[in-house]
């Protein structure tokens, strides 16, 4: 292990202010501390959730990006599973291997190092200042939007040679939720019924779980008729758009089309009205919702218990319990076999210098995942 | 098979005012329907539930009564399953066994024949009369508070010689709701923690269920002190009265006692406000909550996304997902064995013409169970 290990300077792309175009600064990455992993990025990919986070008053001045993968640059002390030069892609819920939870298969919320939405989930704190030597906040330990980051040994894993990096950063985040949702939360069986409320990158990786699983009929919602020519890629068989239906809601359509409810109805999109509909598009007797996003703005879903009862089952999920250590290999794998599409995911490239154009592609609902290279 | 049955003249303890005693009647009980077996009612036990119908204004004039054991008296076509003489318990949830959700162990709400509040499930109607040949309403397909009654084949499974009748009317409902959501819905786990809202006896029934398990902790909430008494021989490790803690919510007790929130939380009230703090309960990172009762009054459970996505999951159930022609066989077996308690759970018996004080019990919270045995 190197003694002493001094900052780098080097460029990042800063949120100064929410929903502005992110500047790009010299910054100063400070060294790893204990169980901490300094990488210098190889690309990123740009996820809803960094949009969500740009968007928000709360948090500038911060360093986005979370979807990643990096090159170990330096370790700090205790870090024994990665060496300088190894290719590690990072997740934002830790799995530490060690606690109670990660030794179960019933969660992937590690006991032992917490998520952060700021901070480095260890040792908290950013290891990144500004050139005036101010703290720029971290984003959920990752801050990949920088040439350089530091990340926790307990929230990586290391990638082996034949795995290409602009595929295996897809695995950080969204991609993984939903399969994850699909494999581990769900647990979609074949010849089943599932619905899909939002097609973005998420409710695709769910679509292709499902397709996978070999699901009977997979139907996606969404406002976006483009969507469903896409979704075709990732197994969708079926489409509803909201706004040509009419007065019916859209449960109402959803039990039409499956006989009573789906097996499987999953909420992509963070909003507790299609949360609603969700669990109204489920069927009595066994019928689950898998809540993927969270409704930032706080509102609550509301559920009759004369509904629940007649078994159904309410599940949230983070990351849809995928854990890194554990999943994310064996997603890879199923990458190298051909069986599980990546590539499909990935619409749009850029050179970091064009970062803003990831947003653009983004915010317009053009892309599905932009690859952002660094220079 | 018998070809000409006739109708029988038996007594009956009738609803005719909603919260008023029942009445005694002389009743007409038709012969069974196709697929219905006639039986002669050995003796019952008083559920919360048959009081739950019996405040309610809209079903009298009404026969209650659904926990039960009976004699089969005459079988309608089709049935093949039992022979006049055999003894059956009954479950208000019919299970054919033959269709997708009775073959899959999803589900308990049978896809074939539907249970219903008012009516016999398969056929529909009730099969009683009163004296001046006006329908009396059957409720969920059992009304055992009459000398003889009419259930579905679907929704009985036979008894063995060995098993005392007073003992297995009681898994015709509340006892088998309580073992099924512990072991089939939450599937305790030795040394997991437990939080009951509710120690009436499906409450109870939870704990002993976790108890056999070997949950480390069981927490009881009741309003009644005595509960905490009772609760003991049912594992009851733990106790909060909720008008003992001043203003803090349950919830961060519960939180407190359990290390950040209780393994698995189980609502046996029926109340929404109760439902929330059981959820509230549950643990981050793979809690359960299980949701036994419904709110009749329609009110509804509001949860925050942002609290479920945490991984918590939330299960409504029927009975406790417990299938009547497989799970009950389980559950007698277990009491032979000396394994399961169930004499423990009768506080009371009395004789059928004294049925209005079972009532009674119930309502001032001093008994479990009370056993009705027929004259």
């Amino acid at each position: 292990m190197e003694k002493t290990l001094k900052p780098i300077r080097c460029k990042a792309a800063v949120c100064r202010v929410a929903g502005e175009p992110l500047v790009f600064e010299e910054v100063e990455v400070a060294p790893p501390k204990a169980f901490e992993i300094r990488i210098k990025i190889i690309c990123s990919s740009l996820c809803h959730t960094d949009l969500s986070f740009w968007h928000s008053k709360e948090f500038a001045p911060i360093i986005l990006g979370h979807e990643t993968v990096g090159v170990v640059e330096s370790v700090g002390e205790g870090v024994e599973e990665v060496v300088v030069g190894d290719r590690v892609v990072p997740m934002y819920q830790p799995n530490c291997g060690d606690c109670v939870v990660c030794r179960s298969n019933k969660s992937n919320i590690c006991a032992e190092v917490p998520a952060r939405i700021l901070g480095m989930p260890r040792n908290g704190g950013s290891r990144i200042t500004d050139g005036n030597g101010a703290t720029i906040s971290n984003f959920f330990g990752i801050s990949s939007f920088s040439e350089y980051s530091v990340v926790d040994v307990a929230s990586i894993v290391k990638l082996e040679p034949g795995m290409p990096s602009d595929r295996a950063c897809l695995l950080s985040c969204g991609i993984s939720t939903g399969l994850g949702a699909a494999w581990k939360e769900a647990d979609v069986e074949t010849g089943s019924t599932v619905v899909i409320f939002g097609l973005g990158a998420v409710g695709l990786a769910v679509s292709e779980g499902a397709r996978l699983r070999g699901a009977a009929k997979i139907i996606g919602i969404d406002l976006n008729p483009n969507k469903f020519i896409l979704g075709k890629r990732f197994g969708i068989t079926d489409f509803v758009n909201p706004k040509e239906i009419g007065e019916k809601p859209v449960n109402e359509i959803i039990k039409e089309m499956t006989n009573g409810g789906a097996d499987y109805s999953f909420e992509c999109i963070g909003l507790s009205s299609t949360m609603s509909e969700a669990f109204f598009s489920s069927k009595m007797g066994g019928g689950k919702t898998i809540i993927l996003g969270a409704d930032l703005q706080g509102s609550s879903l509301s559920i009759k218990s004369t509904d629940i009862i007649f078994g159904k089952t309410i599940i949230g999920s983070i990351l849809g319990g995928t854990k890194v250590k554990v999943d994310i290999p064996i997603f890879i794998k199923k990458y190298l076999d051909k069986e599980l599409q990546l590539d499909e995911f990935i619409t749009h490239e850029v050179g970091f210098g064009d970062i803003n154009k990831a947003f653009d592609y983004l915010i317009k609902g053009e892309s599905l995942r932009c690859i952002i290279r660094m220079d």
